[in-house]
């Protein structure tokens, strides 16, 4: 029997989610659940339907996992809590600082109504979480760097939307060559905000607007753009659509640590990520731990987890034996 | 109070889980155990005493973690079982085809003494495995690539050491930038045991030896290295101990896969490893996943597992609260 997903929210979050399900065989969209009008979305999958929101709860028994695709802002705050009520359920909640309270707020849900929910399951937090803590658990004395991009920061590029005389705009997260070069060499640098990454925009702009003072704009605006040096384009709206028209991001995470017995040698571990579609990914992992939300409520296990709680083979297809086999 | 271990087998690895240990202060080195005479072997650790291996049985109340740090082809298949009888165990068994049945011997041995045994711990097997799960679970439509190096392989410098005339060599494993390059650029090449590594070894003859012998029968040796392009360098001693005393290795494990409805979109996930020492690098693996064993035995858990069997958190000495503020 497959295991029985539904999505909430259907944005290119959900979209990922559906496209992510039909790569894998063991699963199978039971429910698509919208805030909009239900006939107003039309999905990919053939045969299942769009249901309101509100319809969810009722649905409980002919779901298996619930995966939350909304924002971390204001959705999932509140979504993830509720639905841990009736659900196992997945998130992607990815306001680093806010995770200890959500977590605690999901994992009472989740204990009271004996299921199994993840959160902040993703590339960011997620894997790049990972590879931090494993690199971090094997070198122990080191130093970690995070680096995004190169791709587009969604925060960003709606700052730049927001400033007068800017019809329309994409910002790219670019990590600086000179940075990456010294942590890969090894000579564990102290790195400003400036340093790591470089910002670029392409500015679609009203007719008549002054450019000049909209580049000033941007390049001064606090905390998105005066700690770093920031470029800024001017295209056409032509342009922007040819051009600018996907959600491409990666990113890398480097430890570089020292080992013997007094440190005489040194290791670097890299992760690194190059997506032509940041949703999609993001959608790929969430799916992928769908599936240990199963296996783990399966077992009896319940509250709120992430991805440091679980163990690898749970993501996996493939039984113990196979991975043993093909994968070790 | 710290996690006590034992060391069995005192030669680089032992001797690099004993630097590992050093820097971990949760941990601390309980007593060595060797095969030779314990009063010829000197370790680094004061205070710690040395003791024949026939001695180990009868300290199992005193060391929480055995790690066993001999080799893959005669020791473990033999030692893993036997102290998987009296202690929580870790491993580094590497030889990927016997996988299956040294796994079951070991789960045997620790599900019936009630202890947690996890084998073939280290990069490859182990970090390099968990990136091909993680990879392949994220991306069930994709091609996976493994590249080992530029690192010093024992077995293929032993074999250069046996052929006539050779009085010492070192044999380093290079993977082939163009491969690597086409990998990267999403080409999904399918490659060739030639087209993916070469091989580099530098040579101390004998005084008189046939030099031209020499090159031709390590080019020429079957499954070493008539599959692939090598170079054969003859060097003096003191070049030998001068610049090749050193055991780099590394690698890098590589996912290509596609996403979208109608696979649209690709992405790339990469792991790489550039190591100074190879074995205090897979010292440090093992001495996380002692940790690891500690806390899933204290759990109550018992029987083999591997690196896929072990979420990440146990690794850490962090508590969970701890890795969710700070890592994820």
């Amino acid at each position: 029997m497959s295991i029985r997903i539904g999505i909430l929210g259907y944005g290119n979050l959900g979209r990922g989610v559906e496209c992510a399900i039909r790569q894998n065989p063991d699963m199978e969209l039971k429910a698509v659940f919208t805030r909009r009008n239900p006939e107003t979305v039309k999905i990919l999958t053939e045969g299942v339907n769009v249901y309101s929101v509100d319809e969810a709860e009722h649905m409980a028994g002919e779901i298996d996992v619930l995966i939350l695709c909304g924002g971390s802002a204001t959705d999932l705050p509140k979504q993830t809590p509720e639905y841990a009520k009736f659900f196992n359920t997945i998130d992607s909640f990815d306001t680093h600082a806010k995770i200890p309270e959500h977590f605690d707020a999901v994992d009472a849900a989740a204990k009271e109504s004996g299921h199994v929910s993840i959160i902040s399951v993703g590339w960011d937090p997620g894997m790049f979480s990972l590879n931090r803590l494993y690199a971090n658990a094997i070198l122990p004395e080191g130093k970690d760097y995070t680096f995004w991009g190169k791709g587009v920061s969604q925060g960003h590029s709606d700052a730049v939307r927001r400033v007068e005389g800017v019809k329309d705009a994409r910002q790219y997260t670019i990590p600086k060559e000179e940075a990456l070069k010294a942590v890969r060499a090894g000579e564990n640098p102290d790195l400003t905000t400036r340093e790591k990454h470089l910002r670029e925009c392409f500015v679609v702009a009203e007719e008549g607007a002054d450019l000049a003072k909209i580049e000033e704009t941007i390049k001064t605006m606090p905390n998105y753009f005066d700690e770093y040096d920031t470029i800024v384009h001017f295209i056409s709206e032509e342009e922007m659509q040819k051009n600018h028209s996907g959600i491409p991001h990666g990113g890398f995470v480097i430890r570089s640590g020292k080992t013997g017995w007094n440190g005489e040698h040194n290791h670097l571990i890299e992760y690194n990520l190059k997506l032509d579609s940041n949703p999609e990914f993001t959608s790929s992992v969430l799916v992928a731990y769908a599936r240990a939300a199963y296996r783990m409520s399966k077992e009896g296990q319940s509250g709120c987890k992430t991805v440091f709680d679980v163990a690898p083979a749970y993501l996996s297809a493939k039984d113990g034996a196979e991975l043993r086999k093909h994968l070790l």
